[in-house]
């Protein structure tokens, strides 16, 4: 496992949470809608530029139709692709 | 999935970690320290106190040596367990 700063972790996690997004068809605006979070926060997150939590976390998951396991698991092939 | 309210969810986390804690026989002290994380805060994430954030969950994760996604998929377990 090669070291990750924060930032680098954030992204991966934000680039899996896109490619999931994207691969169902869904835009921001529908996501956001489906999870009940805020349009923009779903954008800062996609960018990397947020921290998210756990509950959120699992909104996301949740309207994305894929455990969080899974979506984790995608975010720890992202860091593993970057090297 | 049966449906599963934010308390529950933190609940299942702190659960899951402290299973894997106490598989590594590890204290809360010591988590916290390789964590790089305060002690009270482990204690309250376990307790279900808290919304742990991406960050923070990896470096649990990391110090408890498994990836995060695995500590996730037995926060899954404990959810499915709860019914």
């Amino acid at each position: 496992m090669t070291a990750v700063n924060d930032h680098e972790l954030k992204v991966a996690f934000g680039a899996a949470m896109r490619k999931r997004r994207t691969l169902q068809g869904l835009s921001q605006e529908k996501l956001a809608e489906m999870a009940n979070i805020h349009r923009t926060y779903i954008g800062d997150v996609e960018r990397g530029l947020r921290n998210i939590a756990l509950v959120n976390m699992r909104r996301v998951a949740k309207a994305l139709g894929t455990p969080l396991s899974s979506l984790i698991a995608e975010m720890e092939s992202e860091l593993d692709r970057e090297g």
